[in-house]
């Protein structure tokens, strides 16, 4: 059975049953020319009221019932899905993460993939229907219900697609592909008809909000053809292509940014080796994203280290900062979450050193100060002032002519 | 272990957060006593809120899908429960019928409870946090969810309870125990302190909807005591009685009564042995409850055999009959959806042959026509007009001076 795609379908494409005789539809389409394995996330909205059910109690529900209790979400879209083509008089079948063996680690609400029964999988291919399976969590060794965190579904989506060797994976959203800028911001912006892997897993760790970064990670990984389109429009969406060597990249592909940004600075530290490790191992250890890093120059052994967060993982540092303080000296620690990112992609920053200075003289004739700046392979990523990123996105993207 | 206690939550004792918070204070103080396992039903309109979901595509919605999709609602009031208890500081931990094997039989909607897996109850018990159990749900071989039909959640407490030999499974609800009648229709209607499981048995088949019929039996057959007590307010409820010599149960316990209730008659059916399995046996095979049952006095080799059925099961009678109509002859079928059931209970049934007479008088003398008589050993069924059923229930309650 080589002819297979995985479709998967978020929140605001299943958000109502009207939407979801929609999203029937499109799969009674796609089940003419190919098997499909249908993933779906929660109805939009309802993972929202979970999440405030669970807040009754507590402000910090405990994990294993919180998981446990959202995951029920993608159970009912999936069952309405299933009756929604049934009614079509297409035969389908809806199987929860624990009827899948869809195993993960047991960090609940941040679980990860570790793997799918391919056997049953294959089973379940070999049934006259179309299998549609819950988005977004999984099942402990244990037998624990766990979540992949927002977004997971993606994840679930492709994972599954690299375990059946599917041709494709069609991820099914609101916008109608990626732009080489959120349109919202700069309405010029430029629907692109396909990225480099490489280039999307630039993009879309820096926000591009349309598919889940960890997703990305797997297509790579393993090798899954990975499309983005839209659930409400006709349209070919964009194809995030495997192989590079075909590729035909843009020199600067997109700008991508992220608002809620929190800098943390543990100010005269130790210019010492392993200084960096006994920072950064506790946040690993609590599950929180460290990104941008920056150690100064150090002067008289001392120096200032720098780095952004995700401003809703702030309230875990609280926990992590008192580890780190019996194992380093600091003078002071230095809280800014008025800070944002923004950051240029494409194979372009490789090999054009001219891309730094243009960009840099760009935001200073805007009066724009730069923070930090880290560059990747294929990234630049810039951090600014809260206030100025709307007016970045937008400079960056005209500096770089991407409306063309 | 031999001190556990099962206590069932209802869908209105757990009908919101504020309710799931106060049901988290009465598991506190039974745990301070007694090792408590606790099943919950869905929150009240939850599950109307699912079915009507599963109306959106066909008013017949896949069966499978249907019970997958309204399982969801235990879920998560199982998950809400165990976040209440560990707010309180009391430990918990919430499983779905998966989580604990709770193997049924596989006809979705109305599955039955075949087994438990004894092994994993053990271990879960020996955790130290008060295990919630989803009520009302099961799986099968093959791991599909099923339900077990409305009201299911007393089987599984009870099923629990009996698989690790609790002392007393407390059925909590929302009245305060089993009355001699509805106190709707008789104001004077007394509360029993105690009832025997027998006389329960058969005031519940007849619809004193406190508790469902299937925990009754499954009570009766396991030897678990049963309370049933309310949630809203303090007091002992009424206990059921598991020993039968012991007890000091009234002549006449109660009346019991089910509104909405359909006659069927085929008319001239040959008077032959066997006859009545060739129009039973499919009924059963449909998973139509039958009741009432009467085969008049064959004339020239005809009879009339005459049966009852809960009204809301009618439809399934449109699949029935063809298969019926191919073993036997008949001349009609007479459908009268007008009808009630009133039932007098109690041992003083088997002992005085004076309680039928009594009570046919009694109703003759209110103008109130009799349909159809079943008597069994403690249990008197009276088949009437639909119209006279409150008056006829009054009637009796006075009759039979329950109200002292």
């Amino acid at each position: 059975m080589k002819n297979i795609i995985v479709q998967k379908f978020g929140g605001t494409s299943v958000g109502s049953t009207e939407r979801i005789a929609h999203v029937a539809k499109i799969i009674e389409a796609a089940t003419k020319n190919s098997k499909v394995i249908v993933v779906v996330s929660a109805m939009s909205g309802e993972t929202d009221r979970l999440i405030e059910l669970s807040k009754s109690f507590s402000s910090t529900p405990n994990k294993r019932e919180f998981d446990a209790l959202i995951s029920t979400g993608e159970k009912v879209s999936a069952s309405l899905l299933a009756m929604a083509l049934e009614s079509e008089g297409i035969s389908a079948k809806s199987y929860s993460a624990s009827q899948v063996s869809l195993r993960t680690t047991s960090q609940f609400s941040k679980a990860k993939i570790l793997d799918i029964d391919k056997q049953r999988m294959q089973k379940i291919l070999e049934e006259d229907n179309v299998p549609i399976i819950t988005g977004f969590q999984g099942i402990t060794e244990g037998g624990d219900v766990t979540t992949l965190g927002r977004g997971g579904s993606d994840t679930t989506a492709v994972a599954i697609a690299a375990a059946v060797d599917a041709k494709r994976c069609d991820i099914y959203t609101d916008v109608d592909g990626i732009y080489t800028t959120d349109p919202n911001v700069v309405p010029s912006a430029k629907k692109l008809e396909q990225i480099s892997m490489e280039g999307m897993l630039e993009l879309s760790g820096q926000g591009a909000k349309v598919i889940q970064i960890r997703a990305v990670e797997f297509a790579n990984k393993y090798r899954v053809p990975v499309r983005v389109l839209s659930s409400f429009s006709e349209g070919t969406g964009t194809m995030i292509n495997l192989d590079d060597n075909n590729m035909e990249d843009a020199e600067i592909s997109g700008i991508a940014f992220q608002k809620n940004q929190t800098k943390v600075t543990f100010t005269a530290v130790e210019d010492t080796p392993g200084i960096a490790s006994k920072i950064l191992g506790p946040l690993s250890d609590a599950d929180i994203q460290v990104d941008v890093i920056v150690q100064n120059v150090g002067i008289e052994g001392k120096t200032d280290f720098t780095f952004t967060i995700d401003s809703d993982e702030k309230f875990l540092l609280d926990r992590v900062v008192p580890i780190i303080q019996e194992s380093i000296n600091y003078k002071d620690i230095l809280i800014d979450n008025k800070i944002a990112k923004v950051s240029i992609v494409g194979v372009g920053i490789r090999s054009h050193a001219g891309v730094a200075s243009k960009a840099f003289r760009a935001l200073a004739e805007h009066n724009i100060n730069i923070g930090m700046i880290s560059t990747s392979e294929i990234k630049m990523t810039i951090v600014i002032a809260k206030n100025d990123l709307e007016k970045a996105v937008r400079v960056l993207h005209d500096e770089f002519e991407l409306e063309k």
